[in-house]
């Protein structure tokens, strides 16, 4: 195995020094800068040839910038002559359109981005709980997408549930939120069915399963504006929950997100630190935050010295 | 010759009506806008299958956002089953990132965007004053860059220019000056070499050429902080030039632009509309704008009739 060089884009630098601290090293040393009118300028100030890069960077907001940083710094590493280069890509943004319905003329921006990593000369991609799983069907590359449930399930066993329900806040949500909940004590499942009667009048709430005085851990991957999460913690009061908590790995946090998780229902917010908060939401006290350094550091050794990732969860449970 | 349907991004909407207006069809019906997280949606809103795409969308700041919203936009229109697929980018950024200096640990960002926009599955591109010719062998489709020369010469025509001289801001722009000064009376041309005789000492700017009581243009592809044609104009006043004139084909006016455009010795600054101008320095005196709709709507034409582009300008002169 070659030595091991992590550099970082300038979206998630908190997480990737914590990567560096679990690993013992210190981060690459490159220059990640702007010119005058807003392009993008990278050096990379140190000797990479034959070395096993990992560049770790989040696609979130402002998406296209940090994209451009990721391809653009990939692009200096290559020519820089790196043996291998791995991103790790903790919020791999723009996987929602991931596919177009009743050929509806729409990109499939997933795949644009995967074709664009791929082609930059990337080896391999590491990332969490991607959208769907289908987007790694869209790499030609390898791509390792490690769940952060392992993680969370830890977080979990610190509280002390009344007769648990998990629940999916929309239909989408029932694959991942099964999985959590066959890992925490075989707990049972919840769904929140989203209708709309016609096409003006206000969408109706239909939740399959019982919630009633249960405590409900809502399950999602992203939080957006938290519209979503609002509405459904609503409904399940309404049903005669118990406390209502929410969990989601990458929380983006846009648009009216701040007001929504004030005013919601839900007790307690537990997301990873995937994407950076604003220092306004990370200060609420109803927001509790996993770091994936561990688990990412963890892949990335076991990447450089060609071991199983597919076992490190085995031994993380 | 299938018929053409002109499609626009949000960089350079008055110019893309400007050429619909030339080629006397409307332009394309799409959506183009933002998510809340600011990830691009685009939907194209009319039947697209077999026409022949001509999409305009100038890389300009912000280039991130503007080269994502083209990217994206092409691989919509190309899932749409669009029958060939062309590229019109008045202002291509990037480009001066277009080679390592001595084996500098540096991307080549033009060759980024290159490959990206030939992978995307565009067919054709079209731009003006590359900044570099070399950047064409970057594509492995055909890419026609077209020069604002001509347009350029009518402009200068209505001028009664005393004792002309074109000069070159730097070494870099000589084929460029020459190529103008050649079309124009076949003037002589003035470079201006700027050395800096050691590391902390400040520019020497030694003027290459006579142009005491002469009128000075100075020719150039980009204006971008307004900087060096600052110096260059000083330079040409302390040597006894008369009047001083500039051109530039891209505007891109970033930072102190505004600030060295207003107290600089140049009397008129030509540019085209390549890029969108602030109105701020619309309106000052010295600026005046000269549209690339007509040659654009012309190359346009030309492109899905299979005429050549080359004897364009034969034509035009
Ligand atoms: N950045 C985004 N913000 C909000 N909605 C999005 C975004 N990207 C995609 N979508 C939409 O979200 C839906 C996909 O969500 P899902 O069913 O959870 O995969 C599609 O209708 C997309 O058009
Ligand atoms: N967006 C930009 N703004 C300012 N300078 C740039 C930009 N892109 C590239 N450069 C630098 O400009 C120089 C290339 O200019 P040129 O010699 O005119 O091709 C190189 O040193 C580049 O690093």
């Amino acid at each position: 195995m070659e030595k091991i060089k992590l550099f970082s884009g300038n979206s998630v630098l908190t997480l990737a020094k914590k990567i560096a601290n679990q690993l013992k090293i210190d981060l690459g040393n490159a220059t990640v800068s702007k010119f005058s009118d807003g392009e993008i300028s990278v050096q990379i100030n140190e000797n990479i040839r034959g070395s096993d890069v990992f560049l770790i960077q989040s696609t979130c907001s402002p998406t296209n910038d940090n994209f451009m940083e990721l391809i653009i710094m990939i692009d200096a590493l290559r020519r820089a002559s790196a043996g291998r280069i791995t991103a790790v890509i903790p919020y791999f943004g723009y996987a929602r359109q991931d596919r177009r319905i009743r050929s509806s003329r729409v990109p499939i921006t997933a795949k644009v981005i995967a074709d664009f990593l791929s082609n930059v000369g990337v080896n391999r991609i590491l990332t969490i709980d991607l959208h769907s799983e289908q987007i790694q069907g869209f790499f030609n590359i390898p791509i390792d997408n490690i769940s952060s449930s392992t993680i969370l399930l830890k977080n979990l066993l610190e509280y002390k549930f009344f007769n648990p329900i998990f629940v999916s806040p929309d239909i989408g949500g029932i694959i991942r939120t099964r999985e959590i909940a066959k890992l925490l004590f075989d707990s049972e499942i919840a769904i929140i069915d989203k209708r709309r009667p016609s096409a003006n009048k206000s969408q109706v709430m239909n939740i399959i399963g019982k919630v009633k005085n249960r405590d409900c851990i809502l399950i999602d991957d992203i939080i957006d504006t938290g519209t979503t999460l609002y509405n459904a913690a609503k409904a399940l009061k309404k049903n005669g929950a118990n406390r209502i908590f929410a969990y989601a790995t990458h929380p983006i946090f846009s648009g009216q997100a701040e007001k929504n998780l004030k005013k919601s229902y839900i007790d307690n917010i537990i997301i990873c630190d995937t994407i950076p908060l604003s220092n306004k939401i990370q200060n609420l006290k109803k927001i509790y935050i996993i770091s994936v350094s561990k688990i990412l550091a963890e892949a990335i050794r076991r990447i450089n010295n060609e071991e199983s990732i597919s076992e490190m969860f085995n031994l993380l449970l």
